[in-house]
């Protein structure tokens, strides 16, 4: 079948990518060594991808990523934590696989990540992301729509390139973590405009908006190498108590976290009154905290002035007050506890395993 | 690995269509029984697809396509012509497949379809569609657009629902099709703010916005029939010609359609200043009517009054007079003898290539 494009070799490295330190650090974890080794392993391969996408999409998506300045002149380079790519190697090394054979999925999982933030930054009116401005802030929302959708489809492009099939069944796992993922972006949005958001709804919300390709990026990278189902069942789980965690430990940030290393603006979260994890805990709880948050939690009136930082930090004194933030952190670390024990049933060991678990401690116990 | 929905077979009838005529009328061509016969079967596997959705993601799909009315009560039935999945079904059969065989790619492009549909509603403000609200009035932005996401990856899904290599075959070429269609859409977009679009670039939007979906549509037909790929080529080339022809014409609907047949308000392509085919051939020619139509199709000012019936009929009688229409129809009718030549170098005989022919003619001769 003719295809509009000539395809690279995923891996093959384009010669246009910064030149990273390749050597190990003596200080390295074996978490951070799996992100380095990640980003190094999947960087040229990812750019290699971009730049098979069209004229101004290819532009608008190097700008995204951090390859490329507004003007297009050369930026730092992906400025994405690649934790997702870093979760398909590990998984796949985890189960005998080579961590190069499973670039596909790697490169995959960071398109639909880099896909679903595109679109969020569009719907949340976010004007920063990593330190930069947002796309649709620097090219408009349809430029940052459409190159969203453009890295949505290039996504299946990359993993079928191989005809296998574990290709087919890659591509039908991405979908369906991709649905869920973008049914929990709608049920989020729709919260903003309701009071108080039963835990409950809030957490399955989480599950759909962020721990289904994270437990999807581990299952991928065990059915890239190979694995017996129990085994991607087990790496499966580990993903999603990794990914529970990593959104606590993200909601977490949303509010106290400090925006020189969020690259998010202070208080954002409680601004736009997101119904985040910590928040619907605090609103859940008894007591005239949470009664006192309650009350001033109800939606924004668009027409009004900007909440200054006291206002903001009177929210977040309110959440805190009400259980939210101790709630959130003892969560985020039994999530954690849930992911070691899933990785343990998944029979992994070896230094693939000590990356996998280091990884699930670096989510679920960020520093906020 | 496991999935987090269950999987219809393809082809399955839900109980919930209305039920459709299938007796052949007398008066069909051969074009109008196979469109009639893509909805009868397309429709029950569309629908138990869409069902698989997500709550409100369901909800606005099952709108946008027809199914249900805003308040989720039945509606008439799935509203479009089905031409994409008209040419899937009838293309395998003309390289001698079973055309209920090819109902995955049949459905996968018309989610495809329809994705772009709701994205390009949002992007170029449309509040109609097909005699109805557009979803995105109906339902805002964030659903109609997230709904649209979701549609884009469950046509993968759908695709690759068989593991097979025609599978991994089909998501590639259906990935590439739908970047190029995005890079259409986009282009589109920017020349709204342009003066004159060389008609070169114009028709090289409408090759990708339009034609690539429509090709790809006769060649995963074909694949799936298993054809050599010459004859894959050749239907795609046929799909290629069909897709400008029907282009050319909806341009000339855009223009001079009866809204009550269109389903769209008279004259909108050109309140937008759509530099649409006959627009930029319009604008290329020389003389008198294509200098008093350059002076006047500048970009609108947002803030100004809307422009009158009068205004864009003088528009449409400028495009007219600098021999725009007359070139568009003429073009339109070039593109209908491409296409038959690249049905006739297929190899495709019988009912099948009737079916074809017909759908070509239907597509790019249709009255304006």
């Amino acid at each position: 079948m003719s295809t509009p494009t000539a395809v690279p070799p995923t891996g093959r490295p384009a010669a246009t990518v910064p030149a990273q330190g390749a050597a190990p650090s003596p200080a390295d974890t074996p978490a951070r060594a799996a992100l380095r080794r990640a980003r190094i392993l999947v960087e040229p391969s990812l750019l290699g991808w971009i730049d098979l996408l069209p004229g101004e999409l290819r532009r608008i998506a190097r700008y995204h990523f951090g390859w490329n300045d507004a003007a297009g002149r050369p930026d730092r380079g992906l400025t994405g934590k690649v934790l997702r790519p870093a979760l398909v190697l590990s998984a796949a090394e985890a189960c005998g696989g080579r961590p190069e054979d499973a670039l596909p999925p790697a490169v995959a999982v960071e398109l639909v990540h880099n896909f679903s933030l595109l679109h969020d930054d569009i719907l949340d009116g976010d004007t920063t992301r990593r330190h930069r401005a947002t796309a649709w802030t620097v090219f408009g929302s349809p430029g940052a729509l459409l190159t969203g959708d453009a890295l949505l489809s290039h996504a299946f492009r990359v993993l079928a390139d191989e005809g296998t099939p574990r290709a087919a069944a890659g591509v039908r796992a991405l979908a369906d973590a991709t649905t869920l993922l973008v049914d929990g972006e709608h049920t989020d949005v729709g919260f903003e405009s309701r009071g108080a958001v039963p835990l409950a709804e809030c957490l399955s919300m989480s599950e759909r908006k962020t721990a289904e390709l994270l437990a999807c990026s581990c299952a991928l990278g065990a059915v890239w190498a190979g694995a017996p189902s129990e085994r991607v069942a087990a790496l499966r789980r580990f993903g999603h108590h990794l990914g529970l965690g990593f959104q606590i430990a993200d909601d977490l940030l949303g509010i106290w976290g400090d925006p020189a290393l969020t690259g998010k603006p202070a208080g954002a979260d409680l601004a736009a009154r997101k119904k985040s994890l910590p928040v619907s805990a605090a609103l859940a709880a008894d007591g005239s905290a949470a009664r006192r948050l309650a009350a001033r939690y109800g939606p924004v009136d668009p027409d009004g002035p900007p909440e200054g930082p006291e206002r903001l930090t009177e929210l977040a004194d309110l959440v805190e007050q009400a259980g939210g933030r101790r709630w959130a952190e003892h969560a985020a670390a039994e999530h954690a506890d849930r992911a070691a024990s899933a990785l343990a049933d998944s029979g992994a060991t070896g230094e693939a395993a000590a990356a996998l678990a280091g990884l699930a401690e670096l989510a679920c116990r960020r520093d906020s």
